[in-house]
């Protein structure tokens, strides 16, 4: 059969509560946008049959293929499996081989296998199980009356490989069509003068399609085209990227398709051959923790320096304490003299610091209004700073973010100029 | 009106496609739990003027409160607020008061405002429109015809002011319920062997309830109860967490409401008046970013290293070469000599260090295998190293997520014991 159309349901009362976030929605709506499946409407509902057995008929009404995460687990409120197969009037089977490998599970941590995890290997007869590497609760693929019904489990951890593996490549045979995209990443220019410019395009051309999504200091539009195939998906979208380019928009692109910026700048340094090393006031290590998250980031990034204090500033950096007295710990001169001091105790070609007012109070030992930020850059050619203004009515995650992000920008401008 | 129940319909293509993980149903599904105002279902529509009319008719069929989020910017595709008044009968009005907003915000930030924007202004007839601090979108409180429906904006940093300002006091005028929550943290002890012993109070209870969610390396049995005012609920509370605390489970209790940990960390600390480094190689300066998201964090935490090279581990810390030669850089000794090298060079009380292999690939420098990670802790007294293994098959955010944790727990089980 062909797939054409999707709807996802998610199931857990803690989801409807806010205990926590659903991430597993974005990540499969990703996928299925990627082979051409639309996805008109989700829904999250709780562990409750009666509830649940309802969403899954209504959305059998519109879907071809409904996928449900959560309620795969071994207790009593886990009913996901058992609501699916009855709304679809299929018996439950033992599978003897999951069994085993339940119980293997347990066997290798050490653990005898609780009785009611056995349940866990009961399947919808005809069904399909799908592996769990990191879990005891198989996925299932039912293909029935004109339907695809697929049941992951709820954790992220779980979901994620048991999808990529066992689920996008069967259901790649199921599509004919694939979503093409690529974004336009604008600065300088707000949605709304963007929207003027474009509207025509915006508003009139179906496939592909250009939407505009705008973001902390920058807007990105988003070009999508659904085709038969990769080669002629891309010269549709190719087509419209000229159209925006050639418009009053094309000055203010920066990037296409960008990457995340951590990303780039790890990149950008093991290109040039390049180390670099940071000075954390007020981001307390973020940046760091960023650049860390990158693969092989070892062989750019030789490390840094979280100096909250101003001792430790003075004691780890060399900043000097008449540059504290005089302008302030939230200064550019703070700032330079603590990337100064990263590069030469590091030994690195480079060093970038951030130093500013993450509030939630103004400190009055510096006299700056929270949001006030400076970030240094230096080199053995040149020391110098940058100021970012956040507005105050930001909250401190906010603005540790935007600082965080702002002084990795900085050090791609830096690397990108020399 | 008294409100019971209620939907939350997300307006957006860029939810269905993924582009943006949905936070704002997780913020007021907890903010609506609390108000013991029950919510069965939540879903997300795509920028589609009939599907949203048909999802905001159908919801308006079950529940009393209506709140929707996003579509309420300037452009063509935000049609949330015409797509209600449509729904409910009602004609849109330009509101002169928020045009001149409006007008206002875009003079602060010195542009002229874009005409589409001033569609912003207008608002159902009969409806409140709600102040947005942080952008131009305001939101909109109708009462009609038995049902109140709120439109919020998209953008988290926008919603959540405005919700918890402008919109959860008139709820809770609204609401005879208040939902009274606890949670009780074990560790040693897994949900499958939780439910075995407590299937009784887990089934049958229906207020309080009794419900277990598995995290990291801990299971969570979180107890709610529905009551008529805070006293009733905390009464029905206590009595519940007697009976788990009595059964066997009690003994693998280890804390009842748990805050975040890094908030632990820094009370504990200010309450001993300790101050606290850091020396971090794998987690390259998470544990320094969790200690200063809290407020206040600079009065116990002076800062630390970000050592991921074992040149910086030499040099900064003053770790041995002969160590790292002899025992690698993922060992004990390396732990052990990374924090007294940071709580010396920072002249602080304490000092905590990471070093482990956080994948994807081992380092054949090290032999150790992905997912083993050791942790020094140094005092003046003592200076010992743990071990944290943590399954290869676990990806590198996995890994470097878990040991930060467990060092800010190692923290924690140091300062508890002097």
């Amino acid at each position: 059969m062909k797939i054409k159309n999707a709807e996802i349901l998610c199931v857990g009362t803690e989801l409807l509560l806010g205990e926590v976030i659903n991430t597993n929605v974005a990540y499969l709506g990703r996928a299925l946008a990627r082979l051409g499946i639309s996805v008109y409407h989700t829904s999250v509902v709780g562990d409750n049959s009666d509830r649940l057995s309802i969403a899954i008929k209504g959305a059998l009404e519109h879907a071809d293929l409904l996928i449900l995460t959560g309620g795969l687990g071994p207790t009593y409120d886990d009913l996901t499996k058992e609501t699916v197969a009855s709304a679809l009037g299929l018996p439950m089977v033992r599978d003897e081989k999951i069994l085993s490998e339940i119980e293997g599970y347990f066997t290798s941590i050490g653990l005898p296998m609780p009785e009611n995890n056995a349940k866990q290997a009961d399947i919808p007869e005809g069904a399909i199980a799908l592996p769990n590497k990191l879990g005891t609760a198989p996925g299932i693929f039912i293909e029935h009356n004109g339907h695809v019904v697929v049941l992951l489990p709820g954790p992220p951890a779980e979901l994620h490989p048991m999808f990529d593996e066992s689920v996008f490549p069967r259901l790649r045979e199921m599509s004919d069509k694939i979503l093409v995209s690529h974004n336009i990443h604008i600065m300088g220019m707000g949605e709304s003068a963007i929207e003027e410019v474009l509207f025509d395009l915006m508003k009139n051309s179906q496939n592909p399609t250009l939407a505009p999504y705008a973001k902390e200091s920058e807007v990105r539009l988003r070009v999508s085209a659904l085709a038969r195939s990769e080669e002629e998906g891309e010269k549709m979208c190719s087509e419209m990227i000229e159209k925006v380019k050639n418009s009053p928009v094309g000055k203010h692109i920066y990037a296409l398709d960008a990457e995340r910026i951590e990303k780039l700048v790890v990149a950008k340094l093991k290109e040039k051959g390049l180390t670099l090393a940071v000075a954390e006031s007020c981001t307390g290590g973020y940046i760091g923790k960023l650049l860390t998250d990158i693969p092989g980031a070892s062989a750019a990034f030789a490390g840094g320096f979280i100096t909250y204090s101003n001792e430790a500033k003075i004691n780890l950096l060399g900043v000097s304490p008449e540059t504290l007295q005089k302008h302030s710990a939230v200064s550019p001169e703070t700032a330079m003299e603590m990337a100064r001091g990263a590069r030469e105790r590091l030994g690195t070609d480079l060093a970038a610091s951030v130093t500013g007012e993450a509030g939630p109070n103004p400190d009055p030992q510096t006299g700056k209004p929270v949001g006030t930020v400076f970030l240094g850059i230096s080199s053995a050619q040149e020391t110098y700073s940058v100021q970012v203004k956040i507005p105050p009515q930001r909250n401190r995650d906010y603005i540790r973010n935007v600082a965080t992000n702002r002084a990795l920008r900085e050090i791609l401008i830096f690397l990108n100029e020399i």
